[in-house]
Parts: C-alpha cells; structure tokens; sequence
C-alpha cells in the first residue's frame, strides 16, 4: 500500500520532483532528473533543467564524447547509470532506438519515462511512439509530453505559440508530476488525459494549417479563373474591339472585380455542404449514417471557408473604398466635366443611376457589418464565451441573412445590366451573374425547407 | 479507509474507469459506463462511449422496446439491472422523473451519477437539478456535467462553441473521475468546484445574449427614433418647403445621420452608469450598500453597451468613407464644376470650411482609434492577459479620452451653425445637439469630481 | 501517516474546506476560515466570504476598535485565538508585520497560510512575500493568491480582466485546498505550481504595460521627429518660398506622411533585432552565449513592436481614405476642372501618374491584408491554436514577406521623385527616402543569408 494516493505522497514529491521542500528552501538540486540521448534536444532540456535547479543526470552510448558537448555541470554516464539514479527520465531518443534500451527492461521498472519524440509524418506509424515505448516496457511508467517544444524554446524561454505543452499518461500520479515539473520550467501544462491522446498529440507540430489547405486551394482557383475572366472581359474585348487601352485597369479594377465573386461564392460553399449534409441524410432516411469522406471534410473546413470569405469581402472592401482616391479617377472626372461645360449639360443628375449605387453600397455595408460579427465570434476565445444557441444563433442565422443581403448587394450592382447585350462581351455573362448561380441556389434551397 | 484518497486509488481508477491500464493495452471495453434513460441524448452519448472503446449499459424502463432503438452492441435492460453494473451512470432523464428511481436508493448509494439535465428556463426551479437529485439519494456521488453538449455534438464530434464541459461535485475524487471520462470522450474538461455550481450550468445553456438584450433595445429605440427625427428634418423639411425631392439621401445619408449619434450616446451611457454609482454612494455615504437593481443591471451590461458604441461608430465609418465613390456625389460635383465655370470663379476655397472638415475627420479618426483599442482588449483573451491597473487605464482613462475626442469630432462637425436659423428646420435643434446632451453631461461631470 | 494523501482526505475536507458535505446540505458555515489583519482586503474578503457561507474569524491586534468596521456577524478576536480556530488563514497584512506573527510560530505550525500580499514596486525585495513568510515560519504551508484581486473586486463580484487568480505553494495539497475555495469565491483558480512562482505572481498587479514602454517610446519619438521634418519640408518650405499659407495641411496631410514612416520603421525593428541576434551568434560562433541586455529586450518586445507598426498603419489607411471626403479635396478638383476648360485641355490622362498610383495603392492594400493577418494571430487565443510551424510560418515568412511589399509600396510612391531636385527642400530628402533606410537595410541583410 505505498502507492495507493493517486499524485503520490507529499514526502515522496518533496523528496523526488518537487523542487522546494515545505520548509521553503530552494533545493531542486537535491532532484535528480535523468535524460537518456545526447542530441540537440537533450542538451537545451539538461540546460533548463539545470538554470531551474535541478541536478542532472545524463545516459549516453559514448559519455565521453558527449561531455565535450554538454555544460560541465552536467553529469555525464552511460545509459545503464543514468536509469538507476533517477526516478524520471526524459527519453530523448529517436523511435527506432526505443529497443536499443531493451537490457534496461528490469532498472525501469516502475519509473516515470517521459517521451518526447516527435516523427517525420502525421500518422507514420500505427501507434504513437510513447504508447509504443509503453508496450516495449509495460512496467515501466510512461509520459507522454515536451514534443511541441523546440530545443530552441527549451533554451531562450518560449515564444508565444508554445509556451502550452500537451501531457498525457494512463497514471494519473506520473501525470501530476511531470505537470508539476513543467510548471517549475516557466511552461503551461496541459493535461490531455490518458496516453491514448498520445498520437494526436504527436502530430500536434506536425500540422502545417491542414484544415486551411483545402479552402485556400479552392480559393486560388476561383480567384484565378476569375480574374482571367475578367481581365479577358474588360480589358483584351475593348482592345480588341476599339484598340481602347484600358490596362491601366489590371491592379485594382481587374482585381476588385475578381474578390467579390470569390468572397460570395465562398460563402455560399459554407451553407452548401450543411444543405448536402441534410439532404443526405433525408436520401437515406436516418441521421445515424456516416457522411462520405469528401462532404465529411468539407463540413469540417466550413469555418476555414467563411473565415476566407470575410478575408476576400475585407479586401474588396480596401480596394473599392481606395477607388476614388485613385489618379485615374480624377482625371476622368476633370474630362467629365469638360465635356458637361462644351455640352452645356447644367444638370447631369441621373436619378435611377443614383439610387442604384447608394442602394448598392447600403447593402455592402450590411452585409460586411454581418459578416464581420461572424468574424469576430470565430476569435477562439470568443466563441468559447458562447454557449451552443448563442454560437449558432450567428453562425447560422446570422451567416444565412449575410448571405442574403450580399446576394441583394450583387444583385443590385447588376440592376438590369443583365438584359442588355453590350454586358454579354465574347458572349460571356458578366461577373455578377456568375457570381449569383451558388448563393441563389442556396438560399432557394434553404427557404424551400 | 478503503477510500482515504481523494482521486481513488490508481488500482480502483485503472479497473473503472481509466480506460488503458498501465500496461499500455486499451481496454476500454472493460469497463462499464451505465445510462438510465433511453431517449436522444442516452443514445448518442451511448454511441460516442462505444466508439471510444468503453462497454455501455442502458437502463430503460421497457427495455424491449428501447433496443430497436439502440445500436446491437449496447447492453439494455432494467434500471435496476444498470445501476447494478455500472459504478458511474449517467442519469439521462428529465428531472420529473428523477423520483421514479426512489426504488434504487439502496443500489445506488457509493455510486457516481452524472447528471446530464437541462430546464426550459433559467432558474426555473428553486435548486439545480444536480442537487435536487443529491438530496433525493444523499449516500450517491452526485456529478453535473455534459449538460451544454448537444445530442447532436456527442455523435458527430463536437463543433467549435461546445467543446468545454463544466463540470461540478462536493467529491473530488468522482469530479476527477468524471474529467477523465470527459478527456476520454475528446471534450475539455472545466472543473467548476463544488455542486453549488450546478445551477450556474444548468442556466449555461438557456442563456441567449442576457447581457446583450438590454443594451440592443437601447440601441435600436435610439437608432429608430434619430432615424425618423433626420428623416422629418432632413427629407420631409425640404420637400414640403421646396418641393425639393431629397429621397436619394434615405439609404446612406440619412441613416449616417443616425449612427453617430447613437454610437456616442451609448458610448457616454457607459460611463453615465459609474457616475450614477459614485453618486449614489456619495448620498448614501457607504460603499457598502447594494446598487438598486436597474443600477446593477446598467453596470453589469456597461461592456456591451461600448462593444454596441463601438459596433455603430465602424459602421458610421464605412457608411462615411462611401460618401465620395456615390454617383450622388459624383454628379453634383459635375454640376458645381458647370456651375464655376459659368460663374467664372477661378478659385472657390473657403478656408474655414476646408479647417472645419480636415479638423473633424482628423478628431473621428482619432477616436476611432481608441475605440479600436477598447474593442481589442474586451477580446477575452487579451483582457485575461492585462491586469488590473492594464484593464483599468484602457476601459477607464482611454474611454474618457475616447469620449472626449468624439464630442470634440461632433462639435466642429456643427461648429457654427448651432447658432445658425437656418438649421432648425421646423424648430427642431440638428441631430449633433441632441447628440451632444448626454457626452457633455458625463464629461462636465467628470471634470467636476 | 496522517497526511499521506497529497489532496488531503475527502473526510477532512468536508470536514473544513470543502463547502458542501457529500450529503447535499451546503453548510459552508461550518468551515471557519481565518484572517489576519484589519484592513480594507480584510474586510472585503470577510465580506465575500460570508456571502459565500463561511464562517469568519478575524485576527486584530484591537479587536474592539476593528469591530465597529466589520459586519457584525464576523467573529473578530486577537491573532492567537483566530489562528488557533481555523486551518486555513488569509494572511492580509504588509510584510513589515509578518515578523509580528512571530510569538504564534508553534500554533502556526502545521496550518495553511494564505499570503496576499502586493508591493510598491516590482522585485521590490530579494525574495518574495510569500517565501519570506514561509521562511519565518517552516512549520506552516504558505500558499500565495488573490494579491492580483482588489479589494473591490472581492466585493461586488469581479470585473473581466481580474477572475483569474494564480495560486502557488510548495505542499500541492495545500494549492488544491485553496484553489477549490477559489472557486467557491466565483473566482478562476491558475495552479501556478511551486512557491517559487511566488515572485512572478506578486510582480503581476503592478505591471503597467512592462513590455510596451520601450517600443511607444520609440514609436512617439520617431512619429515626433517626421512630423516636424514634414511640417518643415511641406508647410514652412512654401510658406517661406512663394508666402504660400498650407497650413491647413496640418491635421491631415503631415499627420499621414508622418504614419507611413513610422509605421515601416516600426516593423523593420521586428525583423532588426533578429538580424542582429544572428549576427551576434555568428560572432561569437556559438548559439548558447547569452544576447546582452539591450538585445535581448528588444527581442522581447518584438511583438509589441509589430503591433503598434500595425497600429499605425490602419491610422494611415483610415488618414488615406479619408483624403478624397475633405473639402479641401473638392476646392482643389473644382479649380482644377475650371482651369482645364479655360485651357481648353479636352484629356488630362497621364498614364504614367496613372500607373504610379495604381501600383502604390494595390502594394499598400496588399500589404495592409498581410499585417491584418499577423495581427489577428498575435490575439491569444489565435497564437495558442497555432502549433510552433503555423505560428512561425505566419510571424516569420508572412512577416517578411510584408515588409518586402511595404517597401515597394514606399518605392512605388516614391517613383523617380527621388532623382528630382525640386524635392530636395531645404536640401533635406523627402520623408520615403528616410523610411528606406531601415527596411531595404533588413531585407538586403536577409536576402544576403
């Protein structure tokens, strides 16, 4: 009955991992924690562990080669004497030597290993490599941890990012110390449970925006297609046809004809996958059926493709808000007004032109002002504010009434451009009718149910 | 002193509900989650339990019945038979038939129950849920939790608003337990202490925008009532007068009109509520007494009153910043060109109106960009990472400030025609007066002090 | 063995700390919290505490002068019988006064005492408070929390940015005592981990902005230095040449060429300092040497330093757009209009011109949505998702990559004035040349990597 508290007893943890004892003296160096490996990473922990107060102890194949390499503080031995002497042991080695510690097998017994190895790959192996060295020493008690932390960040004190490090271990006493012990290294520790979170844990700094990959690939492409769409429309058409030099156009014009449509049509590609999803599920009669992996990863990225959506409509926002402040602006204006005085025109007012415009940029700002509160509650610590009727409230309500006030907003810049044939130039449709085919399907779909 | 440990002994845990021994093989399977109840929620929490590898059982009261309902692998049989086997159950019935299980007592003393209940209303009842349950079987471990996850995120995995589970319970060894499971089940875990918290998280999830409500309604009455008022003023006036149609202005002119005013209303209501509260514990002479509730209320919803003040001045901003890409615009500019041509005026600068508007934009801007900082840190993670004296110089000092500089932005905007007759079109004052009462009121006040 | 449980028994627990009994009745009354000390934190903790149903005892050196200050229902005697009535004291005295505690050293032994203590200024002493009181008094576990709670903010329940309270102790069973009656106080207890956390703890409440002095210094500095260089160059310069009054150039143009400047200087200091951190290990030949102290604050406020660039950069675009709204803007285009009738100019296109601003408004649009990007993943809660790659990734490459078009926005506006004399007033550069130097220094610098 020695082990029966489940953190171990306070005499046990002062005299082992914690590093002050309750009489207040600092004495993490009475701590002996031992590191097998003698890689980069081994050498920035044994330097933190060290300016932390603790003493260590390291196992290496070839000590004396090692010790060149480490501060002289450190003490320096083979792997065998390093196991005997610590009661946790970081286990900074490479997966494929896991079993080259095999002659320890009866020294760890009933120690803590802390695995911090990461992999090249997500996924590279069946199982993670801490539940792996756990299988390999199943007396032994094995941590899971530090993985996301760079040998860098072990040095120079964290950086932002990562000053939060994931552990996990199926002895909840292992876990509260190496908790523990990550407090007393300026680190935040997070528990993650049993040593199953193990493999999502290891492909933590392995992700490189894996659920942004998909909804910026499609966005690329929309914005690509429609660009040359309508660099061919507004630019190569009235050359071709009236040797009118119009390239001037192609930074801002060009490109603030091209963001919109993307900006809508990502929006619409939110809503259409929960409108799949639910006709899906009527399809085959039940909601307990899987999705088809494809609208299973699509449904998970939706928040990464409304986020896109209000980076595009953002943009769209700068350049248009940006046009008049443009030279070329200007001096159309000043021609304008030339040709108003020779006309002899006093009252150029155009009353229909009016209201389409202020009824166009109303809508605009609706619609932006909408879609900027959706932005702002996908701020993590935001949305984690919200309970479930708040978050879908305006991811959902909110998104769809966006989605309807920039359709009106597209619409109203088209007004009745659609029905005149000097707009269909090559025969192509004008952007905005493009623009329209998703987000009309989708709301006639949403408002049919 | 089979229990003397708070978190149970790691024999007891591993063998119930720790899901992987310490040898490293999961096994889940064996052991045995109990359900009492066999609607929605007992289902799909069934399945999200099967899937991570636990062995489930369900206690339904026609058991017969309730298995075509249920997947094969799930265990169904009596309550009785549930409560028996399992040595934590999750208590998945409404709380009218918590007393259905009176029969129990006896089997269920020393057991955890979670209880997953939600109610129609906030504090509908005078005791939680989880503690109504607690008195009625005194000798078991009453747990609350799982109450803010839907059927819905139990079985597809969770969506980003609804992954924290707050949990709560006098014993904290059952509480440790219970956030163990929740890890299991891939939900953050929140410890919440004591079942005395039980009743703030069953109100969780009932909760839609309480803070927010009052400040809304303040907002639109405000917005409705200056949007009539520069309608009548600004529109009717000059058609009646004129027969001057003025229509074009409703949809941008007349509604940028109405946001600033309201945005610095709300703004200086803000802080008119911590005046009334240092006055009222000036008059009583204590700090100690209690706020009357109306008082209370203002206080409480003070932050988003100026996330709603700050919400109408980006608004006003953009509505202002479009003023000059309108074809209104354009085409008076056209015509007042004609018109200074004809009149042969070579030079039209009037310098006190081009001091009057580079003045005014310039004090918008600014504040502008203090109200942008008062957003910023009422981000909950920026606000968490400030101290007190942080916290308190933005909202307190830089919101003062930020007040100060928008009265000044509205009192060049009228400069001088405050006193101008003309402007008092059908002796109504201009909107900037109105708008000016309240900032001025709690400016001099401040200063007073 | 008494105490072999690191959380300590269920059975004590109840017992004293923990409110509610597994019996469901809440009888916090029956826990007897002590407090030392008369003041204003005394009183409100007495206050909370209460409401909270704890019973109080507080210890006075005059217990009959201090009980006309508390409420009549708290318990108050001298300091010994306070110590001796309760296991877990609230220590709320000044440092000077610990030592007075010193004739209650044995009945101290053994008890939780709950340093909260603050001082005047940061690292005021050698060591903290807290390790002070334990150091006088071994035989008590002394745990630091609640210093970073006001007075007021125990009392009329918390404000945003203080519900977090951070708690350390060397016995972790103490921590855990304390951190469960945070939460009963409707508080959010941070396990800060051992007393030697102490320090950084008591160092937070008097922070003001530590990290962001140096970089508001620098950036009101240089904002002050090219705004009177502009003032010279584009108001005085005239004003003095050809009696020309641009005054009112002031609030507006000046303000925005002074923005730009700063704001490119700003972010080149981020990417500077790395630079140097590099060139600095080259030096040296080895990444362990310590950067000396000028450096390495700098690295650390790096993030500050890219903020307030940001910061300044939406003020210039919010100065920017404005422009075209300004009556100054429309006095200028009208003249201009009338002077091009009477020359009879029927196109004023200058392609170039042309060219020149559509270019510059596109980078700096480009470069705005970058620096958008960087900033919204500095907000906690963002950079925390990040793993180290993302976080990287955005801060590093993106960073970079902004400052690359920032710099040809500079260039692009800049054009071939830079070969043009008339710009050369006073035979100064113009402002873009200065704001050259820093960035196209660091991207050279990177580029030659």
């Amino acid at each position: 009955m020695e082990s029966i508290t489940m953190l171990g007893s306070p005499k046990n943890l002062s005299e082992t991992f914690l590093p002050n004892g309750v009489n207040g003296i600092k004495d993490n160096s009475k701590t002996t924690i031992g590191i097998i490996g003698s890689g980069d990473f081994a050498k920035s922990l044994a330097i933190r562990l060290i300016r932390c107060g603790y003493h260590v102890i390291v196992g290496s194949r070839n000590p004396k080669f090692a010790a060149e390499f480490f501060p002289h503080v450190v003490d320096i031995t083979y792997h065998e004497d390093a196991v005997a002497k610590a009661n946790l042991i970081f286990v900074a080695i490479h997966r494929q030597h896991y079993s080259s510690l095999w002659d320890l097998k009866r020294l760890l017994a009933g120690k803590i290993l802390v695995d911090v190895s990461n992999n090249m790959k997500v996924n590279q192996y069946p199982e993670s490599n801490a539940e792996y060295l756990q299988s390999l020493f199943p007396e032994a008690i094995v941590v899971k941890g530090f993985n996301v932390i760079s040998a860098w960040a072990l040095q120079l004190g964290p950086k932002d990012a990562s000053r939060q490090v994931y552990i996990c271990s199926n002895s909840v006493q292992a876990r509260q110390q190496v908790i523990e012990l990550t407090r007393q290294l300026n680190f935040i520790p997070f528990d993650s449970g049993a040593l199953s979170a193990a493999k999502e844990i290891e492909n933590l700094p392995l992700r490189l925006f894996t659920l942004w990959k998909g909804p910026v690939v499609v966005a690329v492409s929309l914005a690509t297609f429609f660009f040359i769409y309508s660099f061919i429309r507004d630019v190569i058409h009235p050359y071709v046809r009236n040797q009118q030099s119009d390239f001037y156009k192609i930074p801002i014009e060009i490109v603030n004809k091209t963001l919109p449509v993307v900006a809508i049509t990502l929006l619409s590609l939110v809503y259409l996958s929960g409108l799949l999803a639910a006709a899906y599920q009527l399809y085959y009669g039940t909601k307990y059926k899987r999705f088809p992996p494809w609208l299973e990863n699509w449904l998970e990225c939706r928040k990464q493709l409304g986020l896109l959506s209000f980076f595009f409509t953002t943009v769209h926002v700068a350049y248009s808000l940006c046009l008049p402040m443009r030279r070329s602006e200007r001096y159309l204006f000043l021609n304008m007004a030339y040709q108003q005085v020779h006309a002899s025109v006093e009252n150029s007012w155009n009353e229909e032109e009016v209201w389409r415009i202020e009824m166009y940029v109303s809508f605009g700002i609706m619609s932006l002002g909408l879609l900027s509160l959706l932005a702002v509650t996908s701020i993590p610590s935001v949305s984690q504010s919200l309970n479930w009727r708040e978050f879908s409230f305006i991811q959902s309500t909110l998104g769809y009434v966006a989605l309807l006030i920039s359709t009106f907003h597209v619409l109203i810049y088209g007004w009745k451009r659609a029905f005149e044939e000097e707009y269909y130039r090559f025969y192509t449709p004008p952007n905005f009718i493009l623009a329209l085919v998703l987000p009309c399907t989708v709301i006639l779909d949403h408002c049919s149910r």
